[in-house]
């Protein structure tokens, strides 16, 4: 278990070396589009949580009923959480119906694509690695979401994703980090795991870099950008 | 939804009056072999049914959050309710671990095979009808259990799968409901979710037949049944 | 693989005395829209097959090759079957679209999802089990279909779907038993193969009971029939 | 189409003046390792690639009996290809069974994952994306692999996977695009098709970036590495 933390600490920090958005937000080059556009991505992963987590407590082949249990709190816990990310756009000023929304960045649809993969193939207990860091990622985070809040002078009303999440960081972490004790009990459900936290964290970072790419696109032609209604 | 609980209603009287396994009992024909024959085709379709309940909201074409958050809740409710059809079962005497229990009769495996179809394919809403009758069902159900426990003299600890769903009836039946009356919205709605209700009682009426079928085969010719392991 | 075929034999012969639909065509009591209304269900089940066959090959746990390809290669040949029973449909002065077609029957659905299931889970082989006695049937139920045509003086292009699939018959079934006998290695494939038989027979012969009750149910009251548009 | 074939180009020259893999290849700096931990991640993703495909064919939405055709013919024919990479690994003297090979890269997994995915969500054409480059690479390819061949003095033999897809090439590429031109009828198809187009081409170019890393480590550390078993 120590070995999964450690790794995700070292990706963690390879990540704030060298991910594209970390860079903008270091250099302060970015303004609320950034935010926007991240919100609207952040949106189309996260209406998918709820899912691909009930889906892991669902497989036919999986006979465990704590694990099983433990799938279905969650999924009952995360559903709806995407409506706080719309939320927070629509604070912003952005009046946008679902309808209208623009498709996933390539690097949003691969996440969503692997989460369903690992939570519907392979090891049961592998989608814990995505939770390991997703509920644990603020002490990561919040440095770049304050700076984030300063720059843009974001009210608490259009924070309301990460303000949530951070509270619920906590409980949420122990209960995910008290299933991967009691229930991974191999060296295949260890690997398999860490495995998926690091697969998942690199492509969480994928969906960042995706961001930056957009946001400068916007910026430097909004003809060319599906974001191009952020501009005003 | 007056419809529908009149369709059920009327489904029930028919099997009342039809079913080979109510005959069984009216005549007592029956000794534990069918009580423990009946036990063990509930364990294998209650296992699945907490799972294609999650399967229901964890669609990729539902949008609405309150029926994901009702589907998730009710998952969490029915994991692991197979362990008490397996409890009940080995207090009355059987031995048996999961990995030596008799394959899912036909009738148990369509019914089974039909849930998870209508959880994944076709109207959103439409197991709500399968809840709609099965968490209802001790008004028509609890007088042929009363003479199954009478007849067999069977202790509580014996049938605790269902006095827990007995007891559990009430409330989840108006959770049900609840749900259909405040989500199903159209005629489409309705008729998906009456013909799911009327098809799985006729399903799991089967599931009846077939183990009275197996009990009648299990007393003339033990040594062509798959539940020979039941005669002492 | 003698076995298959014993229980298969004796399950058609318990079809062929007890079924509804058999006595039906016995006692020559139906008319044009008995054969329209199982064209129609015909049809339904039928635009199924292709795809579940082909799914019984993509299964992630199939790592057979050979079976993979007899999947593949078979569900090729069914793509498209349902249309010459919808065909048939029209050549008998039925003039629908699509769209306007009557839902399948409970009992049509249910061997829809039973196919789906038992090709997706469970014995990798089992889906040959419906093929075993699907695409050997004209043996057993030719007989009948020159009776229905006799009756209803039906032309060869209204018979498309039969006549086709009575041809394909003799190199199909070689096929399908040539595959059960290649690659059906253990007790439990033959069993699962043999299971899958007899409930999917079964299941069908439920469709044609189906189908008589409401042929009777059309010609009672024809305004509680979704059939209704039968009648001229 | 015209426009997907000009943005496959233009992603293609991205990929040629960036990629690892490619720098690797032109300095020479690679030896027979580089060659068969690519062999080992392209028997990877190619097992799944009939299954990805057939998928797409039967998917329940999925009305248009053409392409459905298209889908279950294509899978018939990519069917153990991944057995001609296998066949070429132990070529180059690496005697393993399947079981003892090491796990797919992330980078494989997650284009495995990303082609179930589009094969079984969203667009029901938009697979043909992927096919529009992987049928269409070796324009591109074939001088890199010159390059191996050459430096690495492989036999036919030891390429059967690469020459085999070569010599495929055009007529399934046809069959390809002939499928793009007489089904994608929506400009919303057209954008399914181009985006698959990209991201399986750029997550493809990610397993080449993961397969240089790879051989780095191994020669940088062997006991490092999952393929420490190519070192003699």
């Amino acid at each position: 278990m120590e070995r999964i933390k450690d790794s995700i600490k070292i990706k963690w920090e390879e990540i704030l070396t060298s991910n594209s958005a970390v860079q903008l937000i270091e250099k302060d080059e970015f303004d609320l589009r950034f935010y926007q556009i991240y919100l609207i991505e952040t949106f189309h992963y996260t209406s998918h949580n709820a899912k691909n987590q009930a889906l892991a407590g669902a497989r036919l082949d999986n006979k465990n009923v704590h694990y099983m249990k433990y799938c279905f709190k969650h999924a009952l816990e995360e559903a709806g959480h995407e409506l706080m990310a719309l939320h927070d756009l629509r604070q912003t000023g952005v009046d946008l119906t679902l309808e209208k929304f623009p498709h996933p960045l390539p690097e949003t649809q691969t996440l969503i694509a692997y989460l369903y993969h690992i939570s519907t193939t392979g090891n049961i207990l592998s989608r814990l690695g995505y939770s390991a860091w997703a509920e644990d990622s603020y002490q990561y985070f919040m440095d770049f979401l304050m700076k984030i809040q300063k720059r843009l002078n974001l009210q608490k009303s259009q924070m309301s994703f990460f303000i949530e999440h951070g509270d619920l960081d906590d409980s949420h972490a122990q209960h995910v980090w008290g299933t991967i004790k009691s229930q991974a009990k191999t060296e295949l459900d260890i690997t398999a795991i860490e495995e998926v936290a690091l697969t998942t964290l690199e492509l969480a970072a994928a969906v960042l870099d995706g961001v930056t790419r957009e946001y400068q696109q916007l910026i430097l032609d909004p003809t060319k950008s599906r974001y191009f209604f952020l501009n005003k």
